[in-house]
């Protein structure tokens, strides 16, 4: 287990704007603020979307286009650093007209309404590094940092 | 972007009672302790529910009956202001026996079992107002506040 | 209403270990850094996993064998106390190779790769006791405290 201990700092809470990409938005808010650790949820509703499924074998994203207007009935997300930039790592429900679901990894969403809180955390650094075992970006634990 | 800066307040734990409505409960719970802006998150099981869908062109609601008992399998939402008073924002992922799901906006949620964990947060104003765009009540910049 | 009032204490990012069972990490978490009120959410990826519902009626879980890998799109969880120790509930919403989900109360999920914000509480005792018209562990205000 790889542990990583914070105090809380600011909260955010944003309005996206409509027509903006989710994952974009919420990167560049990152950047702007200096966020390099943080956590968030967001609820709202999409106009389209990229999700993305992770095939644990053959270590490829297989990626999904979802071309119709869905409630986003969950997003939980987090910001780390990626070669040494904030980085946001997203997870979405979407649902359709009938209430029916698709979900995964999100690539992209593009905005119809959107409502984010952001906690943001002071603390060690959290980044990312390749990890051979499973082949994504993994919080690792810094020699001479920890 | 509309950003709105906060610093943590008290974190509440709340375990809803047997058959209320989770929207009204949490929504009387924010009116009776004077919360303003908060963000919330719930698991458990309802009775039965009503979800929404909003139609992106329509700028209207589609309302879905729940009758069955399901898992609350995942209920995130805000606390704002509308009209001046504590108002509840919640989109929930409910699952039935098979572990199929039906998710949207939640309009009312009959409780079985509920455990919310609401953080309450010290800022600035949130207040909604109605949105050309969506035809939503949407968070906005005051003038001589912001 | 049960409610129980907390001040925000550490918050800890956790990547879990490959092939680790997810509520038994949290719970191990928990006990050893003696975390006995919190919060958490969670993203990220599982090689199989065991769901439960819950019959409201029969007061009995019907489990689900999750046999294939799956994206962990959501999942909604906190600690408090079962019999003295930290316990762990937690709910999960995962999608498979073509964005479709099941979801329900998380029994057992083996990670592929999972990062946990866990939010830790301070504040009253957060028991569970026998519910009588549910058939569940449930928070209580045990008598003399409160």
């Amino acid at each position: 287990m790889y542990l990583f201990e914070y105090s809380a700092s600011k909260e955010l809470i944003v309005r996206l704007e409509h027509d903006a990409d989710l994952v974009q938005s919420v990167t560049e808010l990152a950047r702007s603020k200096g966020i390099e650790a943080g956590s968030f949820t967001a609820i709202g509703a999409l106009k389209r979307a990229r999700l993305g499924y992770y095939d644990q074998k053959s270590h490829g994203y297989r990626e999904m286009k979802i071309d119709t207007p869905h409630e986003m009935a969950s997003c939980i997300g987090n910001v780390s650093l990626k070669d040494g930039k904030p980085f946001v790592h997203a997870h979405v429900v979407l649902a359709d007209e009938m209430g029916n679901t698709k979900a995964g990894h999100l690539f992209e969403g593009v905005v119809f309404a959107a409502e984010v809180h952001l906690h943001q955390l002071e603390g060690p650094r959290l980044e990312r590094k390749y990890d051979e075992v499973t082949g994504l970006s993994l919080w690792i634990i810094e020699e001479g940092r920890g």
